[in-house]
């Protein structure tokens, strides 16, 4: 297995200039048929590689620097929770290391690192102590090791306490690390502000620190102002990084997209445009960010909005843009010409898209549960969940 | 090269149950980073054919009984239209070959049909007469039958003149033939009303008859309404087929979402949720719809909620339900409570999701240009689009 | 008590020009503090004259031509049906006497012609026969004569053999009918077609036809255009009139605005800004209608409006007008600079105005009853509505 | 002239429960035709004293225990102010002395308090000094003591500098004075925040504090409580009062409404309905608000509803409850079944109003304009507005 040790590193990559991330696995794969929502694990890297490897390929053409194995939520303790069936075929190590496998060989294909990831755990949620959750991550960061990944990535986590000891582990494989909270501009979920969860993780050893997931790019840019400013007061250094949802999201509570009753189901009204891509990727990038990526909803399209946004700073454009004029040029070659009217950056950066749906509002009241880490309801349990127990806490709802 | 000779043809799964069709190549494939929008054609077969049979077999898992070459737009006259470079790369022939053998493979890997399909023409639409047209028909037919394609589809036609033209040239390859309409509930675009249609295209030969792509589901059934109706009136026998867009349009005019501000690049905001698809399913079904499938913003999980919603009526699930259990009941196995409470059909049976978009409205006022075959401004030119010409018709658009 | 007979009548006015209405009275006076909702019986005209008057007088100044007496449902079986209480002071005549004087005070103020007016009654809809019917119609008419109107009004009528009977009635006085239907494009309560009402209501001898009520300005513009084109087609003559809500409606269905769930008491996101009205104004005028008025919403702004857009055709501004320059002018003494600059009709013209309701959609799904005149549930009965009558219709209501 | 003096004083009613206010002078007569938007000014008591007292009394019918004599903007400066022709005709004087007795007069018909206002000087916005603002203030509180006024109250402050001027020239008069400043929860314009407003305005002798004015009802509510926050701190005792607008401004910026686009002439959509007042009354008294009234847009209706849920707390219904059941009550007597069955409290307090609009948004980018006093913007001058002063500032307007 080969290693990216004749590319730049990580690190040299995000001196000198930007790194795109990838896109979101679990939310494509779902929609193509290989993940399910609920459980959300990767057992897809066994089940069907070519997948997985597609999805990669295609993040690769649109300007990904990164190939991040498929690997979220491949922790032992979340394959077996609550009624998934994936811990009863396949252990955590067997999909890690599928996981680096295909990371590696569509890596191989262009200039790209690979990483490793880890995310937050039911053994955590379950109130487990840190030795506990710590065995957890270390099996996972073992198959990253012997895979030779370039470096480690712990994203989606939701308390900094949780992320902390994430990082410590990650650290003892003398490999770069990048630490994303799926937070928002309100902060962790025991109440650390933004600023502090940026302090903790660089102290912890965090070289790359930013948010992930959870909110949407603009709200997201909004907690990597508190970030960056903590950072700055605390004469901290780090590199900052930013993979946001690519839904719009601006009337989530603290615990976003996860508390609108839309989610995961019925989202699709928020889906960003490429447009809205490209204003992230321009504001990100004024911000300081330089690795500059997606979660749930970013789509190769939405990658590769990103990376033509950025081409004059990259100099380059991804391989995905033979198929895509900048700016929506290619469709001069449309048929109709109202339609070659729109092929012009000023019709596209200004539109502001109807839902055609007149029944709809534009916000949602989100739930705002108030439950963390700890609470009975979030308890680990292998067995999958009851009528009784869900009637235990709705009464409303009817078997 | 195989064909489906030991399984049932066509028409004889429509007289016993329901067929259910692919989604939409060309909009699934722009978003991976295969087709350009403006040319929308499928020069992928041939450049990427791992990404078009990746596609293939998503459908396929998703519940398709269909396995459509990726044929669209790929007459040698598109190819070679207004810029497009898949011309001087390609001819029609190698394009519809190569879509024709992907295909059959991932066909193989179920129990599918595979068609082969027409669409409308630059030559039409520049005023050419009947034998031309045909002409370009006639080599596209001739690719298909030598591939062994188990049916054929017209699809994507505006005016029903053209699409008759295209009946009787599929006629002549002794297989039975699917046609539809871009159209909605107000006809063509030579003001022929959907039921006169859906007559002429019954009387020059086509087995099975309805509408494709241009407007959503439910406005698609109103079109449909009217076709049924008229051919009942005329005592005329046909299968119905359905193939809507994944985009609601309640807002659009007659010549449907390409009138839309948002095409094609700000759509977002109106994809159907899979809850829309289970509505759809069941609206055509009880209409006497026994093809059933989708065009431009299908994605697999839509084809796989149809299929889900007729999973009664076909005695079976799609493969792709082993990663969705029915109505959102995978949710069960989320780590957070309040989206365990949200694993029922009454919840997403009655969402109204909210867009997150304050700044936007419900509606669009489409663009409502009248020009249609004949109009200088469609005729076929293989140069590029000149920004002088964009002026000569929009004179605010800027050098 | 004098009369209009130096003046121009009516008809001769009709001829000559366009004839500006008076506004809604229920509405605007329920509001105000001295109109139950519910019962909407004009007993104000007794208790509370004064506040009767000044809105009288607000029409006027606004540029209305009519002084309408406030004499809406003042039917002897209206103010007594259901629990109203006003019947148990009033009798009929009482308050069709006091609103004919304060009409005629305050038309004498101006130039202004007074109108009595019928609407449709309880008696009709509990199924009595057409001589009960038009014995309310006829004491009514009865006490309009004596006071000396100038001409008669038949409107907020649903079912078109009705308001035949009331014209039918009207005529005895032998004085000028204008009548009209509150219904939109769909017709009558009983299936009777626009076309059709206009043509049964012109034929029974009423001398001006249009609609009021229940749906918005261009919604009724939709009705009147039926109205006439059938008026045409029957080579009848007559003039047109229109007074619709100054309610948004699109989403009405055919018993318009009570259907919807807003109504009445949460319509205020719908109401007309005066810039709807100015385009009101005009495409009525376009359309050949001359008598152009207002019902339920209009507030004395509203028929400014009108009067301001028609403002050249009649060769005058209203008089309120004095504190209104054209077109917003008046922002131009504005304090702060932004406002002034909004002092342009190019500005208010154009307006697509906000809602400040994030949680609100655009479309409401209005309740459709189908039942009409005859029906148990509409009777008329005396004593008030108990909530066992509500729950033997609406089960899920609690005591 | 007589006083209030057999009644309780405004202190004493406040320390005992609620006292009610009025509602919007300005904008309510300008709908009616006796106001100008732009200079917005109170001649009226001159010009059309019947409209004014009808106004006042239909406020005194729906509960308020105050009538604010209408003396807004009524300074010699603003009458004079950018062509606004009222100072050509009337002194400041002779409209503050109409304005007085006609609130006096009506106030006499019920249990009534009456209260002289002054507002913010085009004297302070041109950068005067203090001596000459309050020479503008004197002028009016002069007036007030001849007529006997029960208390006095400063409204519609932007800059807190300015309102404690006024506050010291009330004090002279040994009345009670209720202090008002038309900030939101941002502060007031000079960056004050909304806590040290409160602040000032207290130890400059104010006996009662809070916002009217600018935003809806519950912006209102977050200033109000950043203000009580800061009295509790400081140790300062003061009465809380609160007169917001009648429109939902969510998306207003600092300045509040002016900023939106659609003010003044476009607010419609945005009206409170009768049920926002029902929640605003409750919110405000549980916050400890004692005095709640409402300012622009708040009709009679409106203060009815305030009035109504707090009848409990009041011992009584106002006068104007006689034309409305509670909660909608009044519609079982609705002729029509299905809106008789509207006619409970759970309906009306969970509707969510639709706007009828498709094409609008929900919410408005506000104008955002920085400039305060002393900005030449600002100044006053006599002459009316030229076009050429509208296109120094907005190049975009043509003659």
């Amino acid at each position: 297995m080969g290693s990216a040790q004749d590319n730049k590193g990580l690190l040299q990559r995000l001196d000198e200039g930007v790194v795109i991330g990838d896109g979101g696995f679990v939310f494509a794969l779902e929609k193509r048929g290989y993940v399910k929502a609920g459980p959300w694990t990767p057992e897809a890297c066994v089940e069907n590689p070519g997948a997985v490897s597609q999805l990669h390929r295609e993040f690769l053409r649109a300007g990904s620097d990164v190939m991040q194995a498929f690997t979220f939520y491949a922790s032992d303790d979340k394959l077996a929770n609550r009624g998934n069936e994936a811990g009863k075929k396949f252990t955590g190590r067997d999909i890690n290391n599928a996981a680096c496998k295909l990371a590696r060989e569509v890596a191989e294909e262009g200039d790209c690192l690979v990483a490793g990831g880890l995310s937050q755990t039911p053994t955590y949620l379950s109130g487990k102590n840190k030795g506990e959750v710590q065995e957890e991550f270390r099996k996972q960061v073992k198959v990253f090791t012997e895979n030779g990944v370039d470096f480690l990535i712990c994203e989606y986590f939701e308390h900094v306490e949780e992320i902390v000891w994430a990082i410590e582990v990650c650290k003892e494989a003398k490999l770069p690390v990048a630490a994303n909270m799926c937070i928002g501009p309100e902060g962790d979920l025991h109440h650390t502000s933004c600023g502090e969860c940026a302090v903790k993780m660089v102290k912890a050893g965090a070289d790359v620190v930013g948010v992930n997931c959870h909110f949407d790019p603009f709200v997201s840019l909004e907690a990597m102002k508190l970030m960056k400013k903590a950072l700055d007061t605390e004469g901290l250094k780090a590199h900052l990084m930013c993979q946001p949802l690519a839904f719009l999201t601006p009337d989530a509570g603290k615990q976003g997209f996860i508390d609108l009753p839309e989610f995961p189901f019925a989202l699709e009204p928020r889906i960003c445009s490429r447009w809205d891509m490209h204003r992230f990727a321009r504001e990100a990038y004024n911000l300081g960010i330089r690795y500059i990526g997606g979660c749930c909803g970013f789509e190769p399209y939405h990658i590769r909005a990103v990376a033509e946004e950025l081409a004059e700073e990259r100099g380059k454009k991804p391989i995905a843009s033979v198929k895509h004029d900048m700016w929506g040029e290619g469709l001069r070659m449309h048929t109709k010409p109202w339609v070659r009217a729109r092929a012009r950056r000023s019709y596209w950066e200004k539109i502001n898209p109807s839902s055609g749906r007149p029944y709809s509002a534009s916000c949602s009241k989100p739930d705002n549960w108030g439950i963390t880490a700890g609470s009975k309801e979030l308890k680990q349990h292998s067995e999958g969940t009851t009528i009784e127990e869900l009637q235990g806490v709705f009464s409303y709802i009817k078997a």
